[in-house]
């Protein structure tokens, strides 16, 4: 593997890792635009200009961006979260550039508002799908409540009365602020030519004007409150708890993740043996989700009214007996062959690499091969886990319940 | 890529691809015990006993199995379907030989009357959960619907009252009957030693006796039924729609594979431009299921009350234009395409590559590199996907709609 990096005039970056035995190369274009970059009244249109992107250009129509895509086999899609849009390809070597090109061409759209009224309902649509999943809105809400009036609160998808009030001129105001080349990254991974990647994003992306753009950041410690609510049509308590974390720039990320599955990881974590096992829950996870300059651990439980104390009472245990004993060494090395499988295997293949390669520039404006990062996972000791859950202080986070309708 | 086979004494098919270059190893436990070899009475229980394995063996308890997993780091899961139950694991290449021995160790469970009770209550709530997801449910219902009599219709999961009609004598007499060693394959793929590979097969599952076995294959039209149910709580038409396919023996399945493509992919289908773009449903698509000996297409739709009945004109006029007139060159090209870079981009990854394997054995009882289904797919001409429209007959299908509770 051969890492390369060049930042245009213009201020885009461009970044590839080189594996001429891989049969596939991906593509990426990383916009520093996420729910946290937007105020409360446009929230959402981070997510809904990434829709409007696949509308097509003052050259290109929907039709014609998806042909183009197609006619070149191209696995690619976009997703847009609290801090980033990313817009990204798998193809053969062989149309590497073609979709590159294409990418590049798509992030000058045209933004017609007979588009932008037509998505509009694909937004809501989206919003009401997602609000009817009791398990993504439970960690929305919660997520919300922890952050109070920091952005990282802020819902991805946004709310119907926000995408409502929003217009096109409004979407394309954000576009023109965020979506400068230097807030973006353009990375690539796998069988491809370096040389011609760097022509194609200059000829297509050089002339691009830079614009002043910043990202507000500051830590937070969470407001830890409680909350709770009922909903029609529930069967089960869904509950999230969320817990401080550690930020995508912090040394002790990868002492966090290794938490985070030793506690609640989906098969032989504390939470698996003590709860789903026992079927107490039909789901029991907890996940470390590191952001920019901040970051939190959520945990999500799903289970019958009926049990939901006891379940409450296991799970505050489980805290309790960290916070005082620790995890075991047994614990650690199993998390570490977890974690070093993990990234091994999410690694291999050319699409999986480009998401690492991407948010390491982003969050860390540095590469780092795989070797770095198993290195770092393999140094953690069970030390220093224990050092992270006295810091977070594993017994304090802030909880919501979604319940089914009290019948009384 | 180098493949190798070896047939132990009593019939346990070993097979593998090496590829020295990858950075990881795959091997999966395929055995030829689904729910469509199972009786009605009995329905549901490949997929409980799947779920058995995990509790472990007379030298093993579930614990511990875990334990074993996971101090190498394993990505391990299983699945059951119509017609196979796979286990499999994704490791690090030095875990791969102890990870191959433990699941032939695994392939003799105990069975413990205790694990037995404890493990129906997951499997009811998992049918529960299933069950509350209307987007399965149809699916599952129009099977039956179509299948009729025909043991394919079969629900993977069984019933409430299947499962606690079951006993652990009768789970133990399908296990010896299904899980003998010539009714099974242990596929391997990526950087693996196959001597070492075959010796530790051998060694663990070499003196396992051979057993009689056979599967019933039956081609079957379907019954091209329609029906119809309200299920309280849902806001959405679920709409389900199943053709006659052609198997997974069939030389036309990469003809069949391209048809559902250009018809209901998730992007650039006819489907798409005709429904999702156009804001009509949340989800339109088309799927083609080859099975042993027969084949179904399936077609799902979720949409309004108010949009299904223009929904269904839609879909009915798709299906008469493809009658008429077939596909067009272009779909044909792009479908192609579509095909091909999913087909390298899945193979890429060992585990990926494993599940081929494994099937192509399974159903064809042959190797076959990924070269050759390329040129297979490469091949397929847009007059053999319209007779193939021809001999299915697209416009004559089974349906089952799925309704809110009609409001009076």
């Amino acid at each position: 593997m051969q890492f390369r990096q060049k930042t245009l005039a213009n201020g885009l970056v461009v970044i590839g890792e080189l594996n001429p035995e891989a049969k596939s190369a991906a593509v990426g274009f990383f916009v520093r635009a996420g729910a946290r970059d937007e105020t409360l009244q446009i929230n959402g249109v981070s997510h809904y200009l990434e829709h409007m992107l696949f509308k097509g250009t003052e050259r290109l129509n929907a039709f014609e961006v998806n042909e183009a895509f197609d006619s070149r086999g191209a696995q690619f899609n976009a997703f847009t979260s609290e801090e980033q849009t990313v817009f990204y390809a798998a193809v053969l070597p062989e149309y590497l550039i073609d979709v590159t090109q294409l990418w590049a061409e798509l992030m000058r759209p045209a933004l017609r508002d007979e588009d932008f009224n037509i998505e509009k309902n694909v937004i809501k649509e989206e919003i009401a799908m997602y609000q009817d999943s009791p398990a993504f809105d439970v960690v929305d809400r919660c997520r919300g409540l922890h952050f109070g009036t920091h952005p990282c609160g802020h819902s991805v998808l946004g709310t119907v009365e926000t995408i409502d009030g929003l217009t096109a001129g409004r979407m394309r105001q954000y576009f023109s602020n965020h979506y400068a080349p230097n807030n973006m990254v353009v990375a690539c991974a796998g069988n491809f030519d370096w040389d011609r990647l760097v022509a194609t994003v200059e000829t297509a992306s050089g002339r691009w004007p830079a614009q002043p753009v910043e990202r507000a950041l500051s830590d937070f410690p969470g407001t830890k409150q409680k909350a709770q609510a009922d909903k029609p049509n529930l069967k089960r308590e869904h509950i999230c708890l969320i817990h401080t974390g550690v930020s995508a720039q912090d040394p002790r990320r990868f002492a966090a993740a290794m938490l985070s599955l030793i506690i609640g990881d989906d098969y032989g974590s504390r939470f698996f043996w003590e709860l789903v096992d026992k079927a107490l829950v039909e789901e029991a996870s907890m996940h470390f989700g590191p952001m920019d300059g901040t970051g939190i651990f959520y945990n999500y439980f799903c289970c019958s009214t009926e049990n939901a104390g006891r379940v409450m009472g296991i799970v505050n245990g489980i805290f309790h007996d960290l916070a005082d004993n620790g995890v075991t060494e047994e614990e650690l090395v199993k998390a570490k062959n977890k974690v070093l499988s993990a990234l091994v295997i999410k690694n291999e293949v050319p699409m999986g690499r480009l998401v690492d390669l991407g948010f390491h520039w982003m969050y860390l404006g540095e590469y780092r091969s795989i070797e770095q990062d198993v290195e770092a996972v393999k140094a953690v000791e069970a030390g220093q886990i224990n050092t992270l859950i006295r810091q977070i202080d594993l017994n304090s986070y802030t909880q919501y319940v979604l319940s089914p309708p009290t019948t009384s």
